[in-house]
């Protein structure tokens, strides 16, 4: 879609005026949404760079033969189940540093670092007092390890865990306070390999664990900065340049531009009645998150995911600073489509951060009617 | 003013020192807050684009003829009232989609676009639990619509409320959560629609009603992203390549540069002894205001607008997210100006953030005494 | 180090592959600690502009005849002690503007501002209710002045303070309200004077004190403007520009890159077992920071420095905006190095901002074990 269509813009255009009416309008929202949503507009007018659009059949022969672009973004409802436990066990987890080539978008192509082709990295489960064995194997060409801030120890394990190419590494840890902590590679160059997708969860109930809800889902979010523009097709190299200045290309929910929507993976799924708990994961590297459900409120948010704490009722966008948590539970009373997104909107306009809850159910005209003159 | 007055930048500009004196600094100090204060330094030494002056006079022609430049700014007192009823009620609120040409500072033009022609919107004020007929009308030449944050349903009301030019929308909400919330226009290009205005709040009373406080104040911070440099005569188009690079022209409260001080529209006046409760919105649409009042502390500080929260006290600098509010509540023991400004001082000194409480009453040397040598 | 080394970048340097091994990794990474930490990486690759470097002993050559380049980062341990009055008291306080030449990190020079030839400068430590005579002083070529968050009064205290080089002003205040807070700079160009080094921190204690700790420590960030780009060589004048984009040339933990690490000044140091509480005033002038202890936890963390306030417990990473502070509380169960960071990582890895706790004592490799093949 070009950008008159979107605002009518006469003026920049230079063009005449097309009658733009609200129906055709919505239409093109409409399609946006089924499209991944408002953040589609990627428009040419305000590009900086001239665009070279590489046709989507030729992406394949710009990466290394045999080369299959696979799905990065991690399944949201992949995630352990709530602990019922009231005493400590002993845990084995195995993580795989891996690269994968995958598309941040359709016509882009990005070279991903992940832990198990996933992003975020897979979400770990404990309870205060549990011990974690925690072996790193390295499917990479490049050295790797962790600092999970659920540690007591140095660099949260990142000496102890490094890993060369082809080998092991291992650490042992036990699980002292409790909270959802963020885990990632913290090599030298550390920032290039978070927002390459090197991030993860790891959340440790309290002894007496969480509250019961409906559905658990787990989202992360991190900026990607490449040489390129947001939409420029073909293969995007990494941009330290632009990570100096914190300047992103795409910020993107679970590694890709609009994942977790109907366009791409699908949107999470609830009904109305229900309730959710979110895990909220910032890579960063660098930018703090505005995190706020379109469309909803956060019944309950507890910042920097310190889930012992008294939580804040009806936070409408919490700040979730790079390294990182929040966890949020939200209602559900009326069907819509809640989109997840960072509240500093040229991220979700322009850069891809955004992912959709679709709530299903019976609609409630007493609390949101969208067209009152037909129904009332 | 010049830089070498503002700082005595020997080294800079290479010129032989002038003689400063206190006495001729603090003249110049004391001209600066009658000017629109401090952050009247929008200083030539550190511009990259060449300065095109404009003479004020020649502004008319370049814009519409007809046009007149009108006042954006919010005033901050015209608040609907406090409620004191213990039932919920059915609202109708209508708001105005308009363009006005205005200045952002003297000599400096902008195409704004404003809810009832005001920066922010009006506030809408009810108890939770009310119901409220919203109609949005739309006096533009663009589409518009609403992203209520008070309201449950797809896009806060977005899709329901889209409206073109010469039509009229409508849908109708109960307010089921207490808070202040943000309302903002969001089309797909949402970040240019509320950078240049569309933006404003609705509080959400808990059904016991507000603390009573003897005076309410409702600001709004925005950063408008423009192809020229502040100060830069003439008027100003949007620029989208800069909000790409979240990197504003000007950042300002009540749409205008200085607007709530005694040079522009006056200063918010209270007395000593008096408390005061200050609504404030962060319509971004990017950055995070970190609000702080110069010379003053807030005596009661709610996080995101979340009023119905335990409060923190003695908040010196309260982070604000981009899409979120804060509400705070001041205490006023001596006569003093209170400076509400954004503590990213850069975008005080040099984009215009800063607005003005004139404290009038007796002196309290005891508190404060700027001159003890004199008085004691 | 060069890049290659840190991470094994066949594709971006087009050399064949060294052998890497996790041995001689952990060699780079061990002596990236001892010469200031992983964020020793400012490396040549990503540089947008030629370097040039300066040969050391060239330095002093560029400086004003008899300079000689001192140390301004603030002894985190040299704070007043803990209170223990139950009465008011008046305190005489003085500050001196003084401009010292002094190193960012080897190799790279900057006229600082500050106050007592330290930054941050002294800490200022009162009971609510106390009475401060404060006196500055300039020794500087510039005005200056104070504006202290903790006073009631115009511009807390700037307009009453103001100095003219060689001169003294005078102001008194009553510390009406607890809490830790900045004071800085606040001239018209009160972003370059807090970005060269004009801040520091009063900590105003409740009536009953602050609970016992084995140490204390205070630190601060701020950024640093510079035309010249991380690590090249020689005298780096301030950049007004790439302040107003708010892109920093440093991050810095108490002014100078590394300051409190082994390798420039030495870390802070404790026992395990003990605890520490941290004040941590951040300058800006411009970024919030987002705080967090690497391989540690904050047990007891006070928002915005507002110690009345009940703690939040087991915080990971906390935003401090600019011109605010924080008052965290650690313990430290395991023999470590915990590196204090912005986690906006590529301040840390790339522009300097991190420093170090050293933590000796038994180890208890029930709660972290780096090698548990070795010792289990």
């Amino acid at each position: 879609m070009n950008n008159e269509v979107l605002d009518n813009e006469r003026e920049q255009t230079g063009e005449s005026k097309k009658i733009i009416t609200r129906q055709n309008f919505l239409k093109v929202m409409g399609s946006m949404v089924v499209t991944g949503g408002v953040a589609g507009a990627t428009i040419p007018f305000f590009s900086s760079k001239a665009k070279k659009e590489v046709p989507k059949k030729s992406i394949g022969s710009i990466l290394p033969a045999g080369t299959i672009a696979k799905r990065v973004a991690a399944d949201p409802t992949k995630i352990p189940a709530p602990i019922h436990r009231n005493h400590a066990i002993s845990h084995d987890v195995t993580l795989e540093a891996k690269e994968v080539t995958a598309r941040i978008e359709s016509g882009v192509v990005f070279k991903y670092m992940t832990w198990n082709e996933q992003i975020p990295g897979p979400m770990i489960r404990v309870r205060q007092g549990d011990t974690v064995n925690l072996t790193l194997k390295n499917s990479t060409s490049r050295m790797h390890n962790i600092d999970m801030h659920a540690v007591y120890g140095t660099g949260g394990g990142n000496m102890a865990t490094l890993v060369a190419p082809g080998e092991k590494s291992n650490m042992r840890f036990k699980a002292m306070y409790p909270g959802a902590f963020i885990y990632h590679c913290a090599v030298p160059n550390m920032d290039y390999h978070i927002s390459s997708g090197m991030y993860g969860m790891i959340l440790v109930e309290p002894p007496e664990g969480l509250p019961k809800v409906d559905h658990e889902f787990y989202v992360g979010q991190n900026e990607i900065y490449t040489v390129k523009e947001a939409g420029e097709g073909g293969l995007h190299d990494f941009d330290f340049k632009s990570m100096l200045a914190e300047d992103p290309t795409y910020v993107v929910l679970n590694g890709e531009k609009h994942a977790l929507t109907p366009d791409v993976h699908g949107a999470m799924q609830v009904k109305t009645g229900e309730t959710a708990r979110i895990f909220f994961v910032n890579g960063g590297p660098n930018l703090t998150s505005s995190f706020h459900p379109i469309g909803n409120i956060f019944t309950k948010a507890w910042s920097a995911g310190a889930i012992i704490n008294k939580p804040e009722r009806f936070v409408q966008t919490m700040h979730v600073p790079p390294g990182s948590t929040g966890v949020f539970e939200l209602d559900f009373p009326v069907p819509e489509t809640v989109k997840l997104v960072d509240h500093s909107l040229t991220r979700v306009v322009r850069k891809g951060m955004l992912g959709e809850i679709a709530v299903k159910g019976k609609e409630r005209v007493d609390i949101f009617n969208p067209n009152p003159s037909d129904k009332t």
